[in-house]
């Protein structure tokens, strides 16, 4: 399996050579506004004093560690503010593959593709577990597969690319079976703000020693660009990964650290309600359209991919370059996030156009 | 040996906590002002586009990529925006202990004390080697060291802290000896423009297949926290290094990103030059004092700092705490950076005190 970068810089090259007008639905970049604080933050932080362009500490600044801390009821000794969650989830996953405890990684099929490369990268092995039909956790199979060997079990909720918000018992059950093998958990939790079920709960309410959680404001406040991201290790290993964040990148850049610090403080819920409220309407006039289509879809409990599969035309790369062509409609196939869903195609919800997109769809099926 | 930052700020917190004024020569912070463009880059970024604040290229702004290859004098096809130099020195070291051609590391002692643990971390073993009495390359033992088992030297110039100018012919003897024994060679370059005795030549000038340069605009620019570096590697080893920095970092923080293109663009050499005369200025005032002081010193070539040392008083940690309390000037003990100068302390210029650092010097072990 490829990463993602690359294949999404593929399609994303062969859309913008199209000699047409093409509806970006390929890479997760919220197209809407930052919070206004963002803004400010970044404008007054220009005119502060030259001792403030210098290295923050190491972990991020300590008021933003407190902010986290505060909103994640942990104790901000357990935040390390990362490079983006990137950054984060490959800080827990080198502590679990740092230990003895194995070299095997489990990963829920379908994957985000950075996770297999990471493991691959720090010296792991991965063993795919199929998701659930739903798109969520298959905590039988996923606890199966746990075994002596088994270093490190990653989960992301709520999902990318099924939607899916994993129910937290399920989420404790391969918690408690991972930690009677010694493994770790990364959950990663990116998309945390866009729930619409209401079901979200994260894995930190679980109180568990083995358990590393990533989130960060890429998605929930419009700046994939910053990479302002987090990671809370338990207590007994969070000294190790702050070691390796030292030695990897010093320390993270303090423009954004500062700009989002101050979002934090200064940005109204309302926000991020109206984010959450703006996709919701976006699925539900495209997954309509799709009915119309005749293809089968997921309606995303979280986070803002729509999977979809049309009848006779498969998720490779092949169709959706001419989909680019014939519809006008860019997506990513699924054939890269592992091969559970390879017959299905994703589309990320994070553009004005979705409807129209929607509709360029139902007409090119429905002249096939 | 300790990792260097935890050093620091256990003597920074030392010096905080002193009941007298102290003046602080401890971290390589620059103390004056960053170009002018850094400041207004920044603000109107902050005013840019939502779709500006977004994923910039996983190996940085193709503006800025181009920026750095042509001051280079390099293809852009080889250059990786990192976050920090401190990245850059990650993935080249990485790179080199990817390979099957050994796990042995050799280091210059005085060494930075990252470098051994980066190679720690890394899974390497580090063999240190003493630089020449000047502080400069000691070609004949530096060849001697590599070995079979040999993959990779690490090399700094200007260095901190000996202040050496490395003359380009020492290096290429170690790149060519290092290459005899397929190792790879990262030079770390990131005081290139504090170069007070106009002899400093780039690595990059012996166009070697071997070797990777690292630098940053850091210390050029007087912004640390910004995490501005970047690597430049051999062609048949970039793509390798673009994949790892994807994997950890995915991209590095844009809105510093921005700031630094346009501080290249509309910077003027002046800018650099009157940093370096006020650093020339430091040096020479503070050597003067440290000879009435009765010290032995080197007079640095580059970079910003001064290794001294006092009769009977050693660079320990219980030293630099005693000067801090009766002199009311904070170092860092030499002991910090491998075995070589562990008699001497290291002083940071980056301070405009620091001529009345050297009078209090000069009192404090004039009454000794």
């Amino acid at each position: 399996m490829n990463y993602e970068t690359p294949q999404f810089f593929h399609v994303m090259q062969y859309a913008a050579a199209a000699d047409r007008d093409v509806i970006d639905m390929v890479s997760g970049n919220p197209d809407w506004e930052p919070p206004t604080a963002i803004r400010t933050g970044l404008s007054e932080y220009a005119d502060a004093n030259a001792s403030e362009f210098q290295y923050p500490p190491s972990d991020g600044l300590q008021e933003l560690r407190e902010e986290i801390a505060a909103r994640r009821t942990v104790d901000s000794d357990r935040v390390i503010v990362t490079n983006g969650t990137g950054e984060a989830k490959y800080l827990g996953m080198a502590r679990a593959l740092d230990g003895d405890t194995g070299d095997e990684v489990v990963l829920i099929d379908p994957v985000y593709p950075y996770y297999p490369g990471k493991v691959s990268m720090l010296g792991g092995e991965t063993t795919l577990v199929g998701a659930a039909g739903d798109g969520g956790l298959d905590t039988e199979a996923t606890c199966e597969a746990i075994g002596h060997d088994t270093a490190l079990v990653v989960l992301n909720t709520p999902n990318n690319p099924t939607g899916a918000v994993y129910d937290i018992e399920a989420v404790r059950a391969v918690v408690e079976t991972a930690a009677d093998h010694d493994a770790l958990v990364v959950v990663d939790e990116v998309y945390d703000h866009f729930d619409f079920s209401g079901s979200f709960e994260s894995a930190l309410t679980l109180d568990a020693d083995n358990v590393i959680v990533t989130s960060g404001v890429s998605k929930s406040m419009a700046i994939t660009g910053f990479r302002v991201g987090y990671a809370v290790f338990p207590p007994a290993l969070i000294e190790a990964a702050k070691t390796r964040h030292m030695l990897v990148n010093v320390t993270t850049s303090r423009p954004a650290q500062q700009a989002v610090y101050r979002a934090y403080r200064e940005t109204d819920p309302d926000y991020y309600a109206a984010a959450r409220d703006r996709l919701a309407g976006r699925i539900e006039s495209f997954t309509e359209a799709l009915d119309a289509a005749g293809a089968e879809y997921t309606t995303p409990d979280g986070a803002f991919y729509v999977l979809a599969r049309f009848d006779g035309f498969p998720g490779t790369m092949a169709n959706v370059k001419t989909l680019i062509d014939e519809a006008g409609v860019a997506g990513m196939p699924g054939s890269t996030f592992g091969t559970a869903r390879s017959d299905w195609l994703r589309f990320a919800l994070v553009t004005p156009r979705a409807t129209e997109a929607a509709e360029r769809l139902v007409d090119y099926f429905g002249s096939r």
